[in-house]
């Protein structure tokens, strides 16, 4: 091992234990969260029971997924008058797509793909 | 919202509820099982215990976390004789990333930063 590699373990190792990565992968981990965030992701600025309506479940329970998201910084709200409206902030997907793009290397195919996807949007 | 934007809609709705990929965000919301990973993305077919060694856990709490991550397929462990090896398995990252790369376009700057990665490897 180089002394490169040991530097590139080391801060390895110390961005394994970012607590925010934890939170992002942890709100990531729920398919009505995702799907909340792919809403935001193609109308921006929601209020919470426009963008609940979808859903097949209680607005509080769409809430509690909301304070979720909102904890991890993947959403934030703001209050204007009795209305609360949603806004996708991508900043935490940014931090866990670079940490899994340490790993592009042992997937096969995957520049290609990744390139493809990138060039697409 | 144009016929296009429709089907994407559905598409990512449907995507949104992909089991796989439930557990894989599960995964890798702990800091053990990402610094595990990233032990096995520097030095491939660990053994248990020469994988375990670095951390301040019992060997039995980290075979729980290889549990996990085995169960979300980032792992393949394979015995021969008294001696069960780890490697990598980073297929599910790939879906990880691709589900993320849809919402690149709602960060700053990320594509010039995503392309450094991706180019550092």
């Amino acid at each position: 091992m180089t002394a490169i590699d040991r530097r590139f373990t080391f801060n390895f190792m110390v961005n394994s234990t970012q607590p925010s990565l934890d939170r992002t992968f942890s709100a990531l981990a729920d398919p009505t969260r995702r799907a909340l965030l792919a809403r935001l992701g193609e109308q921006d600025g929601l209020s919470v029971s426009a963008l609940a309506r979808p859903f097949a479940m209680s607005l509080p329970a769409v809430m509690k997924h909301l304070d979720v998201l909102s904890d991890a910084g993947l959403i934030t709200r703001t209050k204007t008058g009795r209305t609360v409206s949603c806004r996708l902030s991508a900043g935490p997907m940014e931090e866990a797509m670079s940490w899994l793009a340490h790993y592009q290397q042992f997937w096969s195919g995957s520049l290609d793909r990744l390139a493809a996807l990138l060039e697409r949007d």
